[in-house]
């Protein structure tokens, strides 16, 4: 017996379908739900609600859950510390939290991961909690890629590359060799409505369906904490912008169903492809 | 007598203000308006109005003008081959042509000044036209850069400057290593935009004023046809977006006029900085 996984969770429905997946896959599960953060869902499971301060709530319930493994999941936003309402767990780790929050949101994560291994925790991935919510190698659907994928594959994702130096660059559009779009603070569906909105004021022209989303971890990000996620509202958002597909890092972007979502690009008219 | 030097005019005013300072720093100007893009204002000065495609009537007009020395000023977004019309001196180039427009802005530019340069002409960057125009070094204004503006702006020059190998990105955002916003085919204006946005939904919540812009040309981008630009708009939109200053690549992005978008700058509380 090593005891229940202990999710800590953040927004969406990712967290349900995640602690879903693994107990479907046999695991225990214990939930740490985000207070004002995490869905209502959470509640299906066993579960504690918590604020993101609660630090030291944390590791006791943790504790008194017998969880060894720790697995965040879900988004968190980036709060201000004004926020965080720490408790005394918190509050005696402050100048620790003090220096993480200095930095890309990938410097932050890693201290929060380090904070809780500390304690003697493990933090695992998502993927190895629920293998089937992360995107497959090659095609996912049944669509043709365009004629300049591998190219222009290749030259966005040595940008994304590029641009992980400097923290920042989960996501980019392109078409022929030519970034229309940029992935900073906004996030992937944000980029995407900017990527629609430049096609009607006529700023980006080419003729639709062109151009491909491509989604990536950062290099050097801690995949532990922080996958990137895709789901149905970024191939509706991609649908929109007008694009012919979505290429995604292979195991390393989750894909909330991936089944589900491959079918919807196909239906959308996009390739969705795993590299 | 080196006859006038032939300005090609896109959008905006800056053909005009560049026209203007070119002829009070004693030179001769001749203006080909592009028709539908560049500003009635031309008219004020020896002109003719050409339709973007028209690149053997532009080369007939520009030999009868005398000019033997061009310059390109002025935003033309990017034309769509079908919106060119072109007339039988681009016909008879349509292969150069296509090659042109493949691939990033910088790449189509580049192109653009080939072709005027095998007729013969001589190509002119408009900060040799009219420097008055162009960033100077160091502060433009009274404001005192923030404690961590030469980390910041090393930090944010480096993104700028890998970015540049794919053809992408004049511009960005950044706050304490923490980039917020990168440019791509937004433009500088959209991009503020955004990071206003971004900070009315909560997504960046580092207390305002806060962060700067960097602008500067993209490297290896051919000065000669598309300096950056930053005027009023730009200034406003910083402000707006609550940051605290604009930090621009001297000698190498537009300012019109310098001292006017610097004063402006010091009474919305930014710094303005020429680096």
């Amino acid at each position: 017996m090593s005891g229940p996984v202990a999710l800590i969770c953040g927004e969406g429905r990712f967290p349900l379908v995640a602690a879903k997946a693994a107990q479907q896959g046999g695991r225990e599960v214990f939930l740490l739900a985000l207070k004002g953060v995490a869905d209502p869902g959470v509640e299906n499971f066993p579960h504690v609600w918590l604020g993101v301060g609660q630090l030291g709530a944390a590791l006791r319930e943790i504790e008194r859950a017998g969880a060894k493994k720790l697995c965040f999941i879900g988004g968190l936003g980036r709060p201000e510390f004004a926020d965080l309402r720490p408790d005394w767990g918190a509050i005696r780790r402050i100048p620790e939290i003090l220096r993480l929050l200095k930095g890309g949101d990938d410097h932050a994560l890693k201290g929060v991961i380090k904070l809780f291994e500390q304690e003697g925790l493990e933090v695992i991935g998502v993927e190895s909690l629920a293998p089937q919510l992360v995107a497959a190698k090659g095609a996912m659907n049944r669509l043709a890629l365009p004629k300049n994928f591998a190219e222009d594959l290749d030259f966005g994702r040595a940008c994304l590359s590029a641009m992980s130096a400097f923290d920042v660059g989960q996501g980019l559009v392109l078409n022929h060799r030519r970034i229309v779009a940029l992935e900073a603070a906004e996030g992937t569906d944000a980029m995407l409505e900017r990527v629609a909105h430049l096609r009607d004021i006529g700023r980006w022209r080419a003729k639709p369906p062109s151009g491909f989303l491509i989604k990536a971890p950062k290099q050097g990000q801690d995949l532990r904490v922080d996958l990137p996620a895709i789901g149905p509202k970024t191939i509706a958002a991609a649908k929109k912008a007008g694009l012919c597909g979505v290429a995604v890092e292979a195991g390393k972007v989750l894909v909330l169903d991936r089944d589900e979502v491959a079918a919807q690009a196909e239906a959308a008219g996009l390739f969705f492809y795993g590299f």
